[in-house]
């Protein structure tokens, strides 16, 4: 395993490729039925498109899109078919488009679609736009290459979704995201067929939509950062050429700091409200007893209802802390007065009010786990975070909901992880009726700790494996396999313009102060930030003017070369073959070797001196590392003194260093252990 | 010189840390006058910024920005401060910032500061808050590092611009660039203290910018590619807050074939125009004898003028053929009749129609060379494009003109080129009143090659150079110098967002489909795009559809390594010392050898066939090369028939492929050469 550079991993390998295998086993995510019929399709200059049917105008921007990147890959030009349109209709196309009727944008919408390639032509056939588009996305992947040249294998893919609601929830409220972020998002969703984008737009630090009602929401609570209505309408439009629903949401009545700062008199307790600049749970909340609330959200909620066309509205309610309420007499007295024993009672009773505004507006309710309290109306749909059995409780009480336990890709855990989480496991007791109650899932985006420029980082390329689940037959199910396919999805992204690759250069740089960053590669390949809650410590260590671009900010979750290492080790433990053992040999030495090179970097750049104990952890480790390979490889056995030295490397190793931590300790651990047997 | 990486030259050498010298000498542009006093301003935790006097608000947000900025770069949790505001005001605080009066966004307005740095404190003196916008970033470029941390050096500057008008040109027609383009190109304008960015928004390609009088224009004639009005606002007020005026062009009478597209009956010659998809110059022109045209004009015009503020207006004006005018026999006519004998004096007749438009909104008229005809009055001002002699005639006939002739960032000619081209040359011989007129320069960013992928690695960091000419004093011009602070200026440009080095990785794994791109990276670091208008031979190579992601695309002008080659080379022939005869067999030894790694990359990417000859011709020059160098350790003298042999190497060498060439063919030449002396 040779490592001459932090994108090694970026990269198939050549070995892969004198294979020559087309891209048929390579797809993510994985369609229903995929055969191959042994022909090929080659790609040349005159490749041209043509649709026939009755498609919603997005399919023609899309297959005009798709001659681009085709272009872009082949590098040939592609020129004269600038922009597909209605003139281009000939039947014998190389690629033929037929499509029955317009793919309206909503939950349940036929999203199949059947591929067809052969020596002749290339047909795609779809119930609507929406199948066509997916079909196109699994046609790009698809393109594969040879000594002569580039072609589409030829196939026959019958495809359609597992489930009808595939989401990312970006947060744009904790860190901001720019119109440029948001655009690539979507892309990336179209790319693995994710078809629901959910923007949480409001929250404790800002209220990041204008509005032309109550415009003292982006005066005073966003910091001059926000979408403008144009904005959003843009979003819209953008999502849905690609065939994204867009969902907003607008928590209330906790999370309400941001519209309490600019409208006080909502709030339970009479005070002015600061922006909060923390991130966490926190006490504001609306006085649900003030009617004035409601004619406000009245308003506010119908003009933001009226951004968004699709039908479902999030209005979040969750981590309402309850105290604000509790200690507050007149609304005390009111529920008193109201026999509402609880103060999630009272919640509910705040959701009932809700409730007709956002039918008058067209709306069907949607939010976290908590507004499924008894009494709430059943045509709402429950977002759930809390845990799987919550969610399987609240289908069986009747009510729709989709998954995001599980999914919370903020908390940088592995691909492997969401992937076997199942919205819908085999094991589970669930009538048919209830089944059709799961509807999906959603990843979530929380930015508490990314921004625009390392967002990407953060959302892919886990969130495909994620889309794969929501999407493929439940069978497809390999963990080992997915990483494969997965290593594909991240090119593919990578070449869409995501920039979870490409950030991370400029980022090193910047740590590194200008000087060369050839030790903070080596590095960064092998730590990863905390995981879960615990990066932010007391929740009280980051606020929102925070600089975020620091060592855990350019460390990714789910590194795979500790993976990777891990992977050696075993398989060197099992049988320790010569290769196996220069491999493990030569990676250990780099490790070795770079904290030398670390100190030079530091020297530079004081801002990694908190990555100083990981860097001399993982050289500590890895010279420990190396005498037990010495010892494994002369069949001797460590004396337990030098082994019970090691105990203490062990527990430095695990600590935390600028606020990550080393991946490869466990496997260096068996090594050093397996020496001592 | 060890080539690990294409990365290496982005990087500064560790060596030169190891001297800790502090940055006062690395600044981009140079000030008046700098003199270090030997103290150090150590930055902390504690840091703070106060503002006293009456600036525009504008210094608040950059100031707020300075602080993240400060936070990034030195890792200090600057949370405290997390806005700079006027109640920020306290005297002794670490960084005073001291402004006299709000700075008028207009040319000629003073842009002078002083930064004095202590032990004790920073203090920023400026009459206007555009000083002290300018002094931020030179402060920013200040801070330095050793082992005791960072610091600002002590050191008192004083410092102003040479030239008034500092700008940059660029064209978003050809290629549109979105919004994030636009405000990051703003952002490294500032870092580099140009005050005028110059929009070019219609062409035959398109018209980019929403208009609501004829909302035809952005329907019709952009494919939905345009700017909104309340885009070009934010444009306006981004600008506007980091102290850059912005100046827009809207081209007539010829480059309207996108006008005349959705407003034929405005066209010289009665027909239907179709949006041009090539490049180059074209006959379609308004009809000047049409009084529509003045009527369409003015509301045109008039509408744009309100939403931009600046006092420039620009009408292009240039490269009108004259031939639809000559063939059409009404305008002919037109012409006998108003004694207009050459079409030159047409379009003298057309601008001076079109001033009083542009007089009654209170603009100055503004345009290339060709608007300067006999007669036309002295209050325009002249862009010029065509050679610094029309420049000057244009200044001694009175008129105000701005340099571009020289600046034209997009032919790919070495910054070196562009820095030693002065707009008001020590030896010209222009009176102190004439001189006057000289008003400074654009570097003009013209995109028939560029995508917002690319167009960074076009604009930086050359343009940096050229800021300098036109900001720094005139005897600021050791291109050696200019070089190497290049270097720290393209680093700061990279730290503030900029893509000009971070666009490349992904590019070249896009070029070689996703496989490793270590040959590219070899390859691409010694080949540039072929210059001037080479690349787009016969002007039909290229449309606005194809594909800009080739080799050309992520070769990038002005390559380090052919000039740091160079350099190696001249000094191992003046004197031949066995480390220069080490570091120079290395670098052949690599590109020799690439050759074979290249065609690997080629076997799973057709795409890079284009450039196999180059590839090959690279490793053929290095062999010979090393030959060479064989021949000199061993002081021989090679025959005649090998130097022949070599003479048709040098010539395919020197062909194109991919559109680029290679920039070592010379200095292995002189190589080869002396071995045969």
């Amino acid at each position: 395993m040779k490592i001459h550079c932090i994108t090694v991993f970026a990269f198939l390998s050549f070995f892969t490729s004198s294979a020559q295998v087309d891209n048929t086993r390579n797809l993510m995510p994985v369609p229903s039925r995929i055969i191959t019929n042994g022909e090929r399709f080659p790609i040349t200059q005159k490749f041209r498109v043509a649709v026939t049917g009755r498609p919603d105008q997005r399919l023609y921007t899309q297959a005009s899109r798709f001659i681009r990147r085709l272009g872009e890959k082949t590098g040939f030009f592609l020129d004269k078919q600038g922009f597909v349109t209605t003139r281009d209709n000939d039947v014998s196309s190389p690629l033929l488009i037929k499509v029955k009727r317009p793919g309206k944008l909503e939950l349940h919408e036929n999203e199949n679609y059947s591929i067809e390639t052969s020596q002749q032509q290339v047909i795609i056939t779809a119930e609507t736009d929406l199948g066509a588009i997916h079909a196109l996305e699994t046609l790009m992947q698809l393109v594969s290459v040879d000594e002569n040249g580039y072609y589409f294998p030829g196939v026959v893919i019958m495809d359609e979704p597992r489930f009808a609601w595939r989401g990312l929830m970006l947060d744009v409220v904790l860190h901001f995201m720019p119109m440029d972020v948001i655009k690539r998002t979507l892309d990336g969703m179209a790319a693995v067929k994710l078809n629901t984008l959910h923007l949480h737009l409001s929250n404790d630090q800002a209220f990041r939509v204008e509005s032309k009602v109550f415009p003292q929401l982006q005066m005073e609570s966003s910091n001059g950062v926000y979408f403008t209505q144009e904005n959003i309408r843009e979003i819209v439009r953008y999502a849905g050429q690609l065939g994204i629903r867009v969902v907003p949401e607008f928590v209330s009545p906790a999370h309400t700091t941001a519209i309490l700062h600019a409208f006080p008199e909502l709030g339970s307790v009479k005070k002015t409200y600061e922006l909060e600049r923390y991130f966490g749970v926190f006490d504001p909340v609306m006085d649900p007893t003030n009617e004035k609330v409601y004619l406000f959200l009245d308003k506010l909620y119908s003009e933001m209802a009226s951004l968004f066309p699709d039908k479902y509205f999030h209005i979040g309610g969750d981590e309402n802390t309850g105290k604000d309420w509790e200690k507050t007499p007149h609304i005390k007295s009111f529920m008193k007065a109201h026999q509402l024993n609880a103060f999630m009672d009272l919640q509910t009773y705040f959701n009932k009010r809700i409730l007709p505004i956002l039918k008058k507006n067209g709306k069907t309710m949607m939010g976290w786990d908590e507004i499924l309290q008894p009494g709430v109306p059943k045509d709402i749909v429950i977002q759930s975070w809390r845990g799987n059995e919550a969610y399987y409780q609240s289908i069986r009480n009747g009510y729709q909901a989709i998954l995001s336990y599980g999914y919370y890709i903020d908390l940088i855990q592995p691909a492997s992880f969401h992937y076997l989480n199942d919205p819908l496991p085999k094991d589970i007791d669930l009538t048919k009726e209830e089944a059709k109650r799961v509807l999906g899932g959603e990843a979530t985006m929380w930015s508490e700790h990314v921004t625009p420029e390392t967002v990407d980082s953060r959302i892919w390329p886990r969130t495909a494996a994620i889309a794969e689940r929501l999407w493929s037959p439940q069978e497809v199910n390999n963990v080992n396999d997915m990483y494969r396919r997965l290593d594909f999805a991240s090119l593919n992204l990578d070449a869409i313009g995501l920039r979870h690759l490409s950030f991370k250069p400029a980022l090193l740089r910047k740590l590194a102060n200008g000087y060369d960053t050839k030790a903070l590669e080596t590095l960064v390949d092998v730590i990863e930030p905390l995981k879960i809650y615990e990066r932010n410590q007391g929740d009280t260590m980051y606020t929102v003017f925070s600089p975020y671009t620091k060592l855990a900010d350019v460390a990714t979750p789910d590194q795979p070369l500790p993976r990777m290492f891990t992977q050696l080790v075993d398989s060197f433990l099992v049988s320790p073959s010569p290769s196996l053992e220069k491999k493990i040999t030569e990676q250990l030495v780099l490790w070795k070797e770079n904290h030398d090179l670390f100190l030079m970097t530091l020297h530079n750049s004081p801002v990694l001196k908190e990555a100083e104990s990981l860097s001399e952890n993982l050289s500590r480790m890895a010279t420990a590392g190396l005498e037990a390979i010495g010892l494994i490889h002369q069949h001797q056995t460590a004396d337990n003194n030098w082994l019970q030295q090691q105990q203490t490397l062990f527990k430095n190793a695990k600590e935390q260093g600028g606020r990550c931590d080393l991946q490869v300790v466990i496997p260096i651990e068996k090594l050093i252990k397996s020496a001592g047997r």
